[in-house]
C-alpha cells in the first residue's frame, strides 16, 4: 500500500478485522432471495416471447387458468395503462410488455401456481399470438436507411435539427471545449480509430428472485435481492399505482449485482399475482432468463480521433460515441461522454454521442457504467501515441494526466486527486521492470469513474451492554457493512466487533438511494458519521450528568468522554460506561443521520497486465496483474483490495471472452455460464492490488468510491499487451482466441 | 365522553381513523408467531415434569436421540450453570429444571426433530428418573409447619428478626403512616374481614411460540411474541451466556399477553436446539402446556381491617397480604402493599405483605398485578361500612379519594389525578338511577393503578412522498400503533393514515422497555414526539433554505411551515411540499427520540356493575355494566374503549369463574378452555366505556395509560351487586355458582 498524503493516525479505520457478512457467509447463514418460504407460497413464472420483435395479437389464458394447481394468471392488462410520457414508461412496458414486444425474452404473461412445475406447465399453456416484425438486433442495423423503428414516441431528445420523425436514436449528448480544429491543426500527430463492442452481461451468480405477500388489506411485503430496496419499492409502486406505504421492501443478502440490480424485474409480477391468489408469491429466475431478460453492458461502436504534439501533450480529441442501450433509451451515451476525455487534460475536445435501441434485452448499469469501453479507445490510442512519438507510456499519460484544478469534462475543476500518485505507484512496483517470457508482453492502462453521492441515511443506536447497532438502508453488495462499522468504531471508541452493522428494511431506516456509484462506503458511511457525532453530543452530556459537571467540560478523547474542567480528577467515561447508567441518565441511547453527499471523489486507476498469447491458437492467458488505485482512505483495505481484483476479474473477462450471441431471428444462442464464458478461478493469477491513498477532502474519513474504477483499464491493459506480445492491435471485443488469431496470422496486426 | 379539562383542540389526536393495525387483522395478514415457517425448520416440544416437586434423579435421553428425525436434544445440562445469586436465576431454572422440579408442567428436557408428531414422540421416550417429594400447593400448606421447603437457598427477606432458616417466604413488604393504634381508638366503626382468591391465568388466545435460527456463526435471530422483544433477548441471552449482539429478536404480531408475555419460557430452547441441530427450530406450546407450564395471577390470602369515623371519614387501615408466587418468588406482594390503600386518604395505616412460594407454575403478570385483589378486599368493605353507617356508597367514596396533592401510601404527592371525576361521571350517569329487577343487584366499585414510565425509542422517517413511517420498539398490545400514527400526525401534520407504524425489531430501533404498565402509548408516544419534534425543527431549516430565509422566521403552524418575515408573503410549505425537495436541501428526513419517562399519571375508574342472581342455581349473570375511567388524553378513544372493555371482561370472569383446580398430586386438572371457564361473548352485555379525560401534566398530550386500571374493579363491583341482589357478601373467588347457592341457602349470607 502507497500512502502519498499524511493523515491521522486512526485506531480502528484502516484494519482488517474479521468481516461483518463473513461468518454468516461461509456458514451457509447468509439468507439469499432465493432461500425464503413463505408458508402457503406459490411459485410465479414468466412467459416470455419467442420474437426478437413483434406485435401481440391476443394473449389467451384460458387454458392455463385451468390447470391444475394455477391460482393467478396475469398479463399487461393487470396493471395500469402508461404513457410513453410517464417517466416509468420504459421500466413498467419492459417488465411487462402491452401490446408489443421487444426482444426475446420479453414478458407477455406470469402465472403463479402450488408448484413451479406446474407453474411452468401453465406457462407453456398461455396461448400468445403474435405479429412478427423485422428486427434490428445490432447498432448498424438500427441505425441503416428503412430500419424498423422500434417506438413509434421516440423523437430524438438533442438532434439539430430537431427530430421530425421517429427513430431508433433516443438522444444525442454533445461537449465541447476549445477549438477543435486549431487544436488538431497544432497536432503533429493525429490519429483515428474506431472500436466496436458487444453487450455483456454482469454475470452476479445469484439469479433475480423475490417472494412478495399481499394481503387484502392492500399492503404487501416483498423480499428481495436488490442494490436498493427503497428503489425497489418506488419502481413496484410506480408500476402498480400504488402508494408507496403500501410496499414494505425487505433487503435479502445480495449475491452479487454490479449495477445489475439497480433496476427490478420480477417484483411488479409478483406483487400482482399474490393480490390475484391471496397468497405469497415467490419468483426466481433461471440463469437462461437472466441473460436473456436482463440487461446486459450495452454494445457499442466509437469513433475516437486524438491529436498530440511532438512532445506528447494531447491538444486536441474528436469522439463519436454510439452506445446501443437494448431495446430502449439508456444512458450509456451520456455516461460515455463524460468519461471519454476526462483522465487528461486535453485543451480542445469535441464529444457527440448516441443512445440506440435495438432489439436486445433493456440494457442496465455495470460498473463504472460505459467508462471501459472509452478507456479501451482512448488508453490504446495514448500507447500508439507513446510508440509513434518514442515516449515511455507511462511517462505520457504522467504528462496529460488530469490533478486538482484542471477542468473536468463538464467544466468543473477537479478536487484533490490521486491519477498521479496512481501512475507513480505502478511506475515503481517490481512489476514495472520485470523481465517477460516468451510470447508474453505488458500492457498498461489508466481508468477513472467520477463516483456518485446521492442519499443516505443510518441510524445508531446504542444497546444496554455499550455494544451499538449501526442501521443503514445500503445493501451490502461489496463490505459496506464492514466499513459502517469500522467508522463508527472510530467515532464511538468501540470495537468494531461490537458493533452490528445491519442493513434495514423501507420500513425501519430513513430514504436511502440504490447501491451504486460507488456511493455507499462514501455517502451512507457520512451518514453514519453524521449520526455518531450526534450521538458523540448526546454521550458527553450523559457523562457530564454523571460527573455531576456540565457539557461543556467534557471533550470526546479517544472513544471517551474525558473531564477537562478544573474541579478536580474525574475518570473518563467508555460508552459501556455511559450506557451502564443511561436508564438514569436520560433513556435509550439513538441517533440518526441523513444528508445528500457531495464531493464523491472521483477515482483513478492505473494497471499493470502482463499477457501471454498461444500463437497457434490465438489464446490469451494473464499471467501477471498489478492494479494501482486511489480509495481516498482504505477503510477495510482487504474489501478494497477485493473490489479492485473483481473490477480486473469482470475487465478480463469481458476483454478476452464475454458477448452476447443471437441467431438470425435474434434470439440469443449463449444463455448460459458454458457458453457465455466469464472468467474462473484457474483463468487469472492472483491479482495485486495496491491501495493509493489521497484522501477525498470532502468525507471526514476521506473515503472515495472504490467499487467501480478496477473494471475501467482492463480492457485496454489487455490490448495493450496483446499489442506488445504479439504486435497486433485488437480494437474489437472480445479479443477471442479466434480474433488474436486471426489478427496474428490473417490480418497483419489488426482484427478488422 | 366527559371532558373535565379544558384541553386544546387538536386534529387528529382523539379521533377515531381506520385502527392502523385493523386491516392486517381482519384480513388474516397479521403473522403472529405461529405463522412463520422457514424451509428446513424442525418442532421442538419440551419434556415436563409430571410431578408437582421432585429431585430429578438422572435424565437418559439416548432413546429418543436414536429416533426417526430426531436432530438435537437438550437438557438443564445444555446451559451454563447459574447460581441463586444470579438475579435471572429464578428465571434460568424456570425455563429449564436442575437438579429439582417444583411444579407439574417445568421444564426437564426439550427435543427437535423434523415432524411434530416425531418430536412428541422422541419426547416421550425420554426417561426421567424422579425423586418425589412432598408438595405444598397453597398458602396455607407452604405455611405450615414442617411444611416441604421449596427452595434452600430462600432466607425471607424483610423477617424482623432476620431469618435464620430457609423458608417458602420469600420477602416481606411494610408500608405505614400515622399511628395506627390511634387510628383505630379514633373510629366509630371498624371491620375485619378475610378474603381468598385462586391463580388464574391471563388467558391470551395466542399460546407462546418461537421460531429461533441458529447459525454456526454463532449468531441467532429469534421469531416470538412478547410484550418486549428487547427482553426477549436480553433474557436468552443471560440464559445462554450469551452476548446480547449475537441475538436478534423480530417480534411477530401478538396475540393476547396481558402481562403474561412479559417473561419468556421457550425461547432460549429453541435458540440451543436449533445450535445444536443446525437448522431453524419452531415451538409452539399447545393451551394445556400454557396453563400448566406460564405464569397464572398469583393467588392471595388477604386480611383487612378498616376503621371509619360516623360521618364516613376512614382513620385506619390494617392489611396483612399474602400472595403465591408460584414456585418461585413473585412481586405480588410488594405491589399488593402498593395498591391496598392507595385510593383512599387513610391517615393511619399498616400493610404487611408477603410473597410466599408453592408448587405451581411461576407467576407471572397480569393486567395490574395484585390490585384487582387488593380492591376486592377495599372496595367490598366500603360497601359494608357504606351500609352500616347510612352512606351512600359514592359518596362515602367521593369523601375519602384522594386528588392532587394527597400522600401516596409510599408518601410523595399525588400530581393532578381524576379519582373525583370518575366518581362523578359515574353518579351523573343515567345507569346510576335505573330501575332494578327482580333477583337483581347492583354493585359500585373504584380500582387504581399506578402506570409506568421505562424506556422508549423511536425513530421518524419521512418518505419521498411526504408520508412518513413511525418505529418503535414497543410490541403494540392494545393499539399503540394507532396512537403513535395520531400523536404523529398531529405534529407533523400529516394524516394519520399517511403514517405507516411500525414495530422494530432490536437491530431496527432504539432500546426499549417491555410493553408493560400500560406505558406504551405514555412513554413511546412521548419519544414519538420527541422524534417528530427534531423532524420539525429539521422541516423548519428545510423550508427556509426553499423560502431563502433564515429558521428563525419559519414557524411550524397547524402541519406547515410558515414564513412569519417581513420580506413579503411565501406560501407555507407542507411536509409533502418539503420532502419532494429533500435532495436539494440537504437529503432524507430522519429523527429519533429516547427518553426515560417520568410522570406516568395514575389512572382511576370507577365501575358500576349490575348483575341477576338466579336463587336456585347461583349462577351469576352481568346484565348491564358502566366503566368510567380516567384516560389523561384519549388519544384514539376506540382503542380506549377497548381496553376498558377488555379489563371489564377479564375482570368478570375472574370473578365469576376463573381458577386453577389441581388433584391431591398437585397435577392440575382443568388445563384448556373447556375447563376453564373465561367468559365468551354472550356472557356479558355491552360494556359502557366512559371515558373521563383529566390530562397528564407529565406527558405532551396529557395521555394516562389505560390498558391496567380497568381489571381492578370488576371483582369488587361484581361481588358488591350480588350482595345487593342476595344480602350475601362473598369473600372467596371465584364467586361461582355453587359459592354463591352455597351463600344463599346454607351459609346465611355468607360464603365461608
Amino acid at each position: 500500500m502507497t500512502v502519498t498524503e499524511s493523515k491521522p493516525r486512526y485506531k480502528y479505520v484502516g484494519t482488517r478485522p474479521v468481516r461483518h457478512d463473513g461468518l454468516e457467509k461461509v456458514t451457509g447463514r447468509a439468507r439469499f432471495a432465493a432461500d425464503l418460504n413463505l408458508s402457503g407460497q406459490l411459485h410465479g413464472i414468466v412467459v416470455r416471447s419467442p420474437h426478437a420483435h413483434a406485435r401481440i395479437v391476443s394473449i389467451d389464458t384460458s387454458k392455463a387458468e385451468a390447470m391444475d394447481g394455477v391460482k393467478a394468471v396475469i398479463t399487461g392488462d393487470d396493471f395500469p395503462a402508461v404513457d410513453p410520457s410517464n417517466r416509468n414508461y420504459d421500466m413498467c412496458v419492459n417488465i411487462m410488455a402491452r401490446h408489443k414486444v421487444f426482444y426475446e425474452g420479453h414478458a407477455v404473461a406470469a402465472v403463479a401456481a402450488s408448484t413451479r412445475d406446474q407453474a411452468r406447465a401453465a406457462a407453456a399453456a398461455i396461448e400468445v399470438a403474435y405479429e412478427v416484425l423485422p428486427a434490428a438486433m445490432t447498432i448498424d442495423e438500427a441505425l441503416a436507411p428503412g430500419a424498423p423503428v422500434l417506438h413509434d414516441h421516440m423523437m430524438t431528445k438533442g438532434a439539430d435539427p430537431p427530430a421530425t420523425e421517429p427513430s431508433n436514436v433516443s438522444d444525442i449528448t454533445r461537449f465541447a471545449a476549445g477549438d477543435l480544429d486549431a487544436g488538431f491543426a497544432e497536432a503533429d500527430l493525429v490519429i483515428e480509430r474506431e472500436y466496436t463492442t458487444k453487450p455483456v452481461h454482469q454475470g452476479y451468480i445469484e439469479p433475480h428472485a423475490c417472494v412478495a405477500d399481499t394481503g387484502q388489506d392492500g399492503h404487501t411485503t416483498i423480499w428481495c435481492s436488490s442494490q436498493g430496496h427503497f428503489n425497489v419499492r418506488s419502481s413496484s409502486a410506480a408500476m402498480l399505482g400504488w402508494e408507496n406505504t403500501r410496499i414494505r421492501v425487505i433487503p435479502a443478502e445480495i449475491g452479487g449485482g454490479f449495477g445489475g440490480k439497480t433496476t427490478i424485474y420480477l417484483e411488479p409480477l409478483a406483487v400482482a399475482l399474490s393480490a390475484k391468489a391471496g397468497r405469497p408469491v415467490k419468483m426466481v429466475m433461471t440463469r437462461d432468463e437472466v441473460f436473456r431478460a436482463t440487461g446486459p453492458a450495452p454494445g457499442t461502436k466509437l469513433k475516437v480521433k486524438l491529436g498530440a504534439r511532438r512532445d506528447g501533450t494531447l491538444v486536441a480529441g474528436d469522439a463519436y460515441l454510439i452506445y446501443s442501450g437494448g431495446a430502449y433509451a439508456g444512458s450509456g451515451g451520456l455516461l460515455g461522454a463524460m468519461t471519454v476525455f476526462e483522465s487528461y487534460n486535453i485543451a480542445n475536445f469535441g464529444v457527440e454521442s448516441l443512445n440506440v435501441v435495438v432489439n436486445t434485452a433493456r440494457s442496465a448499469a455495470y460498473r463504472a457504467p460505459a467508462a471501459p469501453l472509452t478507456a479501451f479507445a482512448i488508453e490504446t490510442m495514448l500507447d500508439e501515441i507513446a510508440t509513434e512519438l518514442g515516449i515511455d507510456a507511462l511517462d505520457l499519460r504522467l504528462a496529460n494526466a488530469v490533478a486538482e484544478g484542471d477542468p473536468s469534462t463538464m467544466g468543473f475543476p477537479f478536487a484533490r486527486i490521486g491519477f498521479t500518485e496512481c501512475l507513480e505507484a505502478v511506475r515503481d512496483h517490481p512489476h514495472y521492470s520485470a523481465p517477460l517470457g516468451p510470447n508474453q508482453g505488458r500492457g498498461l492502462a489508466a481508468g477513472y469513474w467520477f463516483n456518485i453521492g446521492e442519499s443516505s441515511s443510518a441510524t445508531v443506536n446504542l444497546n444496554e451492554d455499550g455494544t451499538a447497532t449501526v442501521v443503514t438502508g445500503s445493501p451490502d453488495i461489496g463490505g459496506s457493512r464492514a466499513s459502517m462499522a469500522l467508522m463508527a468504531a472510530e467515532e464511538l471508541g468501540i470495537d468494531p466487533l461490537d458493533i452490528r452493522p445491519v442493513v434495514g428494511d423501507t420500513e425501519a431506516v430513513g430514504f436511502t438511494d440504490v447501491t451504486e456509484g460507488s456511493r455507499a462506503t462514501f455517502a451512507t458511511g457520512m451518514a453514519v458519521v453524521e449520526a455518531c457525532r450526534t450521538m458523540v453530543a448526546e454521550l458527553r452530556g450523559r457523562a457530564a450528568k454523571m460527573m455531576g459537571t456540565d457539557i461543556d467540560d467534557i471533550d470526546w478523547v479517544d472513544g471517551q468522554a474525558v473531564y477537562t474542567g478544573s474541579d478536580g480528577d474525574k475518570a473518563p467515561l467508555s460508552v459501556a460506561a455511559i450506557c451502564a447508567k443511561a436508564k438514569r441518565t436520560g433513556g435509550p441511547l439513538t441517533a440518526t443521520g441523513s444528508l445528500e453527499a457531495h464531493g464523491a471523489g472521483p477515482g483513478f486507476a492505473v494497471h499493470l497486465c502482463d499477457v501471454e498469447v498461444d500463437p497457434e491458437t490465438g489464446v490469451v492467458r494473464v499471467v501477471r496483474y498489478t492494479a494501482s488505485q486511489d480509495a481516498g482512505t482504505a477503510i477495510h483495505p482487504s474489501y478494497v483490495e477485493g473490489q479492485i481484483q473483481g473490477g480486473v476479474a469482470q475487465g478480463v473477462g469481458w476483454a478476452l471472452n464475454e458477448e452476447y450471441i443471437y441467431d438470425s431471428d435474434g434470439v440469443m444462442e449463449n444463455p448460459g455460464f458454458l457458453d457465455y464464458r466469464v472468467p474462473v478461478a484457474s483463468d487469472l493469477p492472483m491479482i495485486d492490488a495496491v491501495i493509493v491513498e489521497v484522501p477525498n477532502p470532502a468525507h471526514p474519513y476521506g473515503v472515495r468510491g472504490v467499487g467501480e474504477t478496477g473494471i475501467v483499464p482492463p480492457i485496454p491493459a489487455v490490448a495493450n499487451a496483446i499489442n506488445d506480445a504479439t504486435g497486433c492491435r485488437l480494437r474489437n471485443l472480445p479479443m477471442s482466441p479466434v480474433r488474436v488469431l486471426e489478427a496474428i496470422t490473417a490480418n497483419g496486426g489488426s482484427d478488422g
